[in-house]
């Protein structure tokens, strides 16, 4: 029986389990994998205290923050569900049920993949998913979103203040996003919105320098320097069953982190708090451990 | 007019003015100073990715990652009110009245003072403000714990776990925080709660070696190493008068940052936000600043 049990570590889960041997709670991390998106981030400018760090050099800093504490850290096990029995928290992985006083999930997002030739080879070679992290990286260039909801529509006005040329592919008729949004990308003469297109392939050398996209019968190559894909990210919170969630999987919280069932806490991008940045989750993950022990003080 | 008005230059207001920057936001900080608390917190060892740290230094990374930035700053300028008129919000100081499209308050707080001798001059030599932060700094040693509400037991049940033997001098008859943190309180054999007692003096040679206390009609020293002020923190919130706010003070704010007033937002801990803790603030000026932008673009 742990006092504690963290699944997922990312910036999130590693500050909760920092906080958590500060607190000399009795910790086990359940995670796939160390540092999460953050890990696979390009340059970081806005992670405040570090003027600039690579995603893979601050991953490590984090990891070697975390594992400067007795933290039992379970990695490549993969939790498949969590419920509670009287005051017990039960977490199953693919091996074992684990037990412990409380839990935070910190098990993150993914991005919704394109799915299409290219796209594992020039990830983070000029194809991202993250406008707000990596879009200073790509000043005075030509770049294409792909997508026409809010999220790609902000991408595209982060981006017009920053790249040379912005091309928008959207696989619709026409955007979706807020209509103040569209019409301020409507009315830029840096972007051309490609609407009914579909990208096909990420085309380049070592790194990105074109996308070919299929638009009704014919196709066509853009020479673009950096692609953002924008359609969506989803919340690995499939194995919370009974954890209420919003109409987009990510779990509801309260500004304490505590979700509907006491005694189960989630922080960072698995939750519905908005924007999906390291600084913010950490932050998260620090309120989500204290919100965590309170709730163990409390406990007869 | 600018695009944005930050008050306050703390860990929350650092990190906003970080990413209005990055968004090429044009952006005045109006602050009476900077780092906020951070800077005179003591040794660091929970802001993640700084596996120790002090105070000062980390508030002095914090205003060079702040300042490599075009950020218009002025420091030692005292705010004294925020309205909106029309889609332009006011902010008044002593000088002047700025105009900008949004703001974001993130003016912290201060914490309330013993108001005795020696608070002055053993402040960072002993005494303290926050047990999360310094707790860990006190292993083995002799503390007390000046209140008895909810944040004195937290403060003493931290520190229950690091420190010899923690002092609890509590003002009125009988602690007053909730009834479980009372029992654990009375069932340690490492707590003498002293009821009825009012600290007069703190005491020491260059750092803290006692305090003085005056209970019925006599007086005594207790010698302790640390002194854990516990008697509540005053947001710096005064100044925003038709901003909502919770009983303490605190501005409520939308998992967005929003205030009651749309276009002003605020972070950190003038907010209801719980915790003190500075990455948890860093994590809310992101997020304010994030949701300040998408204001500024949906605004037609």
């Amino acid at each position: 029986m742990y006092d504690l049990i963290i699944i997922g570590a990312g910036p999130a889960g590693i500050t909760a389990a920092v906080y958590a041997a500060r607190k000399k709670m009795s910790t086990l991390v359940l995670t796939l994998d160390i540092g999460g998106q953050a890990a696979w981030s390009g340059d970081i400018e806005n992670y405040t205290g570090y003027q600039f760090i690579t995603g893979p050099e601050l991953a490590a800093k984090f990891e070697e923050h975390m594992k400067k504490y007795e933290v039992e850290v379970h990695e490549g096990e993969e939790v498949i569900g969590i419920g509670k029995k009287e005051n017990t928290v039960l977490i199953t992985t693919r091996k074992k049920t684990y037990e412990a006083k409380c839990a935070i999930i910190a098990s993150g997002k993914r991005s919704r993949q394109l799915g299409v030739p290219g796209e594992k080879e020039f990830k983070n070679r000029g194809l991202t998913y993250c406008a707000t992290c990596d879009g200073p990286l790509f000043a005075g260039k030509d770049v294409a979103v792909i997508g026409g909801g809010n999220s790609a529509l902000d991408a595209t006005l982060q981006l017009i203040n920053i790249a040379k040329h912005v091309h928008v592919i959207n696989i619709t008729d026409k955007l979706t996003g807020d209509p103040v949004m569209q019409e301020k990308v409507n009315d830029s003469d840096k972007v051309s919105v490609h609407n009914n297109a579909k990208v096909i392939s990420v085309l380049g050398d070592k790194v990105v320098n074109a996308i070919t996209i299929e638009q009704g019968k014919g196709q066509k190559s853009i020479a673009v320097q950096g692609v953002f894909a924008e359609i969506g990210l989803i919340p690995n919170s499939e194995f919370a069953k009974t954890i209420e969630k919003n109409e987009l999987g990510e779990i509801k919280v309260d500004i304490y982190n505590r979700t509907n069932i006491p005694g189960i806490f989630a922080a960072g991008d698995v939750t519905f708090v908005p924007e999906k940045q390291i600084i913010i989750a950490a932050g998260e993950g620090s309120k989500a451990l204290l919100g965590a022990f309170r709730y163990l003080s409390k406990l007869k």
